[in-house]
């Protein structure tokens, strides 16, 4: 195993709710996954079930809940795992304190209009303290503050979540914390410099009708 | 690295307040990391600041804080660590449900007489719902249902801490969770079946004596 597979970091993605949070950090953890790299998601219902169940919609109940999400992220980041949080986690310093303590932390800021986010939220699914302080999916409504230096931005009603989820997997690449995606050619593993699968079968087709094989 | 160095599993310390259980699990964290293993310890300071701020003293809450410490370890272990919890844990069936769910878990029952445990609590050190119930190291009072079939029973008002401990770490090594000390001899590493660096200085000294070297 190399140093960047072995390399723990927190992949934290804020927003509001319906801004597509856990279905970016759900691509994510797929990708990371792909690439032999152990990977945990700490997302609302899970976060709800089994570390935040009892805390209110203060703020003081908020901050206490994103910064014991940050102490499980920080446990398993600083032990080789990769950790995915996605909650709303509406206050800035929270957010804050979290990357001060973990240090290998990465933060990913999913932007989408309040009321482009509303539209989204037919069903009942983000609601609790991880959430935005207010009961139910409330597009946005309740205090949000945006992170000034988020490590990704990705604008969900802007683009597609492949290329946003693109977009992340390339940081993480950039910074080191994961390694490039090995593909398969001709039954050997290989880094994606070479040739896909898929590309090679097209250059044996173009081979064949050029009459060369 | 050997599958026994890499498999992670939870080491949960079970006892009335005052019998020894983080003495114990400290102790144990230290011959675990020794051994090359990655380990986390969650004690009563770490989980009542970290995980379980705001939960009180009925049962439900007790039982609501023994499960989110199981489930941080359920995180840690089945991602290759040890995760050590030192927590009352008073109520049974919480620590089978987490056994249930964990899998590789060892429970150790720190057993000592509840008017021994309360000479032994001079400071303010036990309370909070991670213990018996009651606010204060109250020895015992509180509610606590004894393991029926622990893996380790260590008790502390009979053996010394360092007996205690080395039979926890004997049962480790037996169930194939940890490794054996590795000690040096001649500047090469090896298993503690042959001589240790101590031994062989004793045996030189005594050929020494004997006029061989």
């Amino acid at each position: 195993m190399t140093d960047a597979e072995n390399r723990g970091f927190t992949l934290w993605f804020t927003g509001i709710p319906g801004s597509g949070k856990t279905t970016l950090a759900e691509m994510a953890m797929n990708e990371i996954h792909d690439r032999g790299v152990k990977a945990e998601l700490l997302d609302g219902d899970v976060i709800e079930l089994n570390l935040n169940k009892g805390l209110g919609y203060s703020k003081d109940d908020i901050i206490t809940g994103i910064k014991r999400v940050g102490f499980v992220c920080h446990l398993l980041s600083r032990n080789g795992v990769v950790a995915i949080a996605s909650a709303t986690s509406p206050y800035r310093e929270a957010r804050d304190e979290n990357r001060r303590m973990i240090g290998s932390f990465v933060e990913v800021f999913v932007k989408c209009p309040p009321e482009t986010c509303a539209k989204r939220c037919s069903k009942d699914v983000n609601k609790g303290p991880h959430d935005t302080g207010k009961k139910g999916c409330d597009g946005g409504t309740g205090p949000y503050e945006e992170p000034l230096n988020p490590d990704v931005i990705v604008e969900t009603d802007r683009e597609t979540r492949e290329d946003g989820l693109a977009r992340i997997i390339k940081k993480l690449e950039a910074m080191g914390y994961i390694p490039k995606k090995e593909k398969k050619t001709r039954g050997a593993l290989q880094k994606e410099e070479i040739y896909s699968v898929e590309e090679e079968e097209k250059i044996k087709e173009r081979l064949k009708e050029l009459g060369y094989i």
